[in-house]
């Protein structure tokens, strides 16, 4: 285990103690408000992720809100990206940062379903919220607050940093034509959409993204979702996998998220927590729309070059899919008072947004379709 | 008209000239980079928007990206926010920034389609893009770039500062039953869906955020769109209109604009620019979100309290619209060389996009409906 004493002392490079009144009172003045020559510390924070290195989309989401803050902040505050298995693996990033051996994390919350079933809402629950639905309940529907109070029991504050839009339901290596299909399946499928299979009598196995490929490739597991085409492609699913099953139902919106040490976000100014906090909800924009584009692009390359088949669940597995997603969540929402409330907040956000989007946009994709037929 | 230079000179408002080697140098010589004392001018900018004061939304958006520019400057940058008409009308805000009256605007940018047929393809066309496709295009497909290309004829800078998510199709005082009720229909609808509307024997009219009411009362006009359930709601339309129609087809998913005077973009330092560029796409982020929370929210008030009904236009005017939709966007591409260049960048990902939606969102929204029948 790293040192975090040692890790606080190399993080502050730079001098304090100038006075600010001797380089910016005097001729502040004169004009109006004063215009202070500020001496700064500047500070290194270690930032670690769930993702393996280079990763598109999700990687590279940890590397813009890094850039975004040094950028802020006039360089005054550098982030260092670690990808998985560099500081710490995947799924200690958080433990890393509760225990202040990294500064921040960048991944998905649902990995941290073990301390908590409140966890899993604030990343993407099967049936739940899209993308903007998921991001109107956080910011304006109390999400945040719940957020902020479940995180806090570990000493970590946490923000939106990354939406990965909609997500396939994965890659088969044989067909599923019926609910039988789904009896025995082992399948590498993280959270609750993990319990959604195993419901079905399919068998559910958590890997980080870097450990998919190979467990697809030796016969560890029959099937794989993971993101999107775009992410997808690149870990190369489509090579052993040729059926590709969408719509998704386990992940309609899956939202990322920047997690901070509380000592070290406490520790920050105004405004290099209001950097933080901007460059992630900046780099939620910028991944959300970087995906519906590259997921477009990707699904075209995927089709037209490399033979993947697209194919939809039947009915049969939808329906039964929906049951049992309207049962884990609600035993989620049953294990403790805190997921009680977590539960109870999120399901009154989305049937009051279902509503909503049965007039906009449920309405509007199909309708488009129809107005465009045959462009 | 305001003085410009007189603008400028009220702008800087703190003093500068003092040498950051007095301050930083000697301090920073150990501990590795230097930890300079940064001695910065204190700078107002002027916003002018083309909202009514204290619009929920879209007016608080501006409010919003002027407050997070301030958080990210450690105050150096003070951003004074003015509704449409306190310093400028509202469709005169492109102008005012164009010839430095204001420093940048907050708007829409299909309000500047005189100008440039183009413009429109930057905030919303009928049956086009969604708000997470516009901002994959934008950031991502080559709209940016076009965008910059077509803005710095007029000597602006622009980037995405909201989105209102689906607007829905209008209020109208009676009921539309087939393609006949389009014919002589006045109604309040800018940009490309006015057009639209024209196409549909319609006659549309131009009016700004707070013209609409009074317009609806006196009958200067039939039915009116303006943005969705929330917005609408506080401009008071369902008393005078109680038919109101979703989805709509016009504006999918309204991007909004900041725009900022070339020459004081170029003015201002890389952390300035970095500040005000992060802080418009952290509001589009943000708004998005409340525009789907919010939406749902007031739509249920409307429907529950206020007696407002819900109907869909009927299939013979969706039809027509789809066609018209797809003339009105291929003569606004005729228009000109970089129209054109705009129309076939939006129109190739446009397409690629509407792939991805039939087996994503497109097919996710009415799966989720069938499969929580009852819920």
């Amino acid at each position: 285990m790293i040192d975090r004493r040692k890790l606080i002392g190399a993080g502050v490079l730079g001098v304090a103690g100038l006075g600010t009144t001797a380089c910016g009172g005097p001729a502040a003045t004169e004009g109006g408000p004063s215009a202070p020559a500020v001496s700064r510390k500047r500070k290194r924070l270690n930032m670690v992720t769930t993702w393996p290195k280079s990763l598109p989309g999700l990687g590279m989401a940890a590397e813009r809100v890094a850039e975004q803050i040094t950028a802020l902040t006039d360089g005054l505050v550098e982030v260092r990206v670690f990808a998985a298995g560099e500081l710490v693996p995947a799924f200690e990033a958080f433990d890393a940062v509760a225990d202040g051996t990294a500064d921040l994390y960048h991944g998905a919350e649902y990995y941290w379903k073990a301390k908590s079933e409140g966890f899993p809402f604030f990343t993407a629950v099967p049936m739940g919220m899209t993308a903007q639905e998921i991001m109107g309940w956080i910011d304006f529907g109390g999400g945040q607050e719940l957020w902020d109070e479940l995180s806090a029991q570990f000493g970590v504050k946490s923000f939106q940093a990354a939406n990965t839009g909609h997500q396939m339901g994965g890659w088969f290596k044989t067909e599923i034509n019926s609910l039988d299909d789904m009896n025995g399946l082992k399948m590498r499928i993280p959270g609750q959409g993990g319990d959604v299979l195993r419901a079905l009598g399919g068998s559910a196995v958590a890997l980080s993204g870097g450990e998919i490929y190979q467990a697809l490739q030796t016969g560890q597991i029959d099937a794989t979702e993971w993101i999107g085409p775009w992410n997808d492609f690149y870990l190369g699913f489509h090579r052993e996998a040729p059926f590709y099953y969408g719509p998704g139902f386990h992940e309609p919106g899956a939202s990322l998220a920047v997690g901070v040490n509380l000592g070290v976000w406490e520790s920050l100014t105004a405004s290099e927590q209001a950097a933080i906090r901007t460059a992630c909800a900046s780099v939620n924009h910028l991944s959300l729309g970087e995906f519906t584009y590259q997921n477009a692009r990707h699904l075209d390359i995927l089709v037209s070059e490399h033979g993947t088949q697209l194919r939809s669940f039947p009915d049969d597995v939808v329906t039964r899919m929906g049951e049992a997603a309207f049962d884990v969540r609600s035993s989620a929402g049953n294990s403790g008072a805190l997921e009680t409330r977590i539960y109870e907040s999120f399901e009154t956000a989305l049937k009051s947004m279902r509503g909503w989007a049965r007039i906009s946009d449920g309405a509007y994709y199909p309708a488009r379709e129809v107005a465009n037929r045959g462009l």
